[in-house]
């Protein structure tokens, strides 16, 4: 299969650290959103979203968003509970992740990272709806070792990807001890990669 | 099991929705957002996130997040595809709901239902996002009947739950003849009961 990535993409970094627990080889083709290489032409034949990550199969069926991938790669694995109440309490914090955390930890470090002083009025917003999740993700850890269950998830791949880098968004990870000693639990695993490893290809 | 519910909202309404596809019954429990009944220290005890919808199974375990709802219910049942991969697609279709349809049309909705002035500067690029969903969901179904397989699935019911209401929101659903066919289809259900309907309790 390929995977169609772009290196310090976090919602393309859940897949790459997925793959790497499950040991899946791959092709790895890595765009430059920032060079309009996700907006080709070509590309957007084969994602008309014109976004990272797209998975396409060896039979040229293609999945795209993070999750979606997380969730068919995982399915039968231990990183995808086998109860239907579980299973659906990753979902739960799958969703939760693009909803409540991604549009803001990951969007303060877009324009810190690339200096989009455009953007610079929403971070207000943006710090408190992210200090808001990091606190839901603190309190919901007080008492557990991963999200869902007592072994990683891809509910904890899913949060993990964003929050490990949410330092570079402007966001004091310390402020939530909990958080910050799951991310070190998650980095604990023997399979563990990077987000700036890039895979073989 | 109960339902935390408030009616005109879309996300509890795909819940409803396919609750009643698949005729189950449940207890209803209406709650004023507006009225702050969903910030009470008695409903935070039970959802910490103060949100509706809330599925409270009866050995009283949890599940939040609407679409993640729908998972949990939907397993086993025609509206949740067999194979993997079409399993992952309405996951794609679900989660892509939730980053780049909700956050638009619904909100725009809230802006026009509930005279939220203060947040009225948000409507042209609530606006501009809104339509280019509108616009993905329309090449989409440019030829297919339903957005996964050939029949309804949660997918569909989780995308008609603000689709249908758009024009609340100002947007122009006749402006995308694929979606208002679709829409059509989908209310076509022999089950299907409208976003105003109550609940029997």
């Amino acid at each position: 299969m390929k995977l169609y990535d772009y290196l310090p993409s976090g919602n393309s970094y859940k897949v790459r650290l997925l793959a790497s627990y499950l040991g899946l080889s791959y092709d790895w083709i890595n765009l430059d959103i920032h060079k309009g290489e996700t907006q080709t032409p070509q590309y957007k034949a084969l994602n008309p979203a014109g976004q990272i990550p797209l998975l396409v199969l060896d039979d040229g069926r293609k999945i795209a968003e993070s999750n979606a991938i997380l969730y068919f790669l995982a399915e039968g694995t231990p990183y995808f509970p086998c109860t239907a109440f579980d299973q659906a309490k990753c979902l739960q914090w799958m969703f939760w992740e693009q909803y409540r955390h991604e549009p803001s930890i990951a969007v303060a470090r877009f324009i810190h990272m690339y200096k989009a002083d455009e953007r610079a009025d929403e971070l207000p917003r943006l710090m408190e709806r992210g200090n808001d999740a990091l606190s839901v993700m603190d309190n919901h850890l007080a008492e557990r070792l991963f999200f869902v269950g007592n072994a990683p998830t891809i509910a904890d791949i899913a949060l993990y990807a964003y929050t490990h880098v949410a330092g570079e968004g402007g966001f004091t990870l310390s402020d939530y001890p909990n958080v910050t000693a799951w991310l070190d639990r998650v980095s604990d695993h023997p399979k563990h990669i990077r987000i700036t490893d890039k895979p073989a290809t």
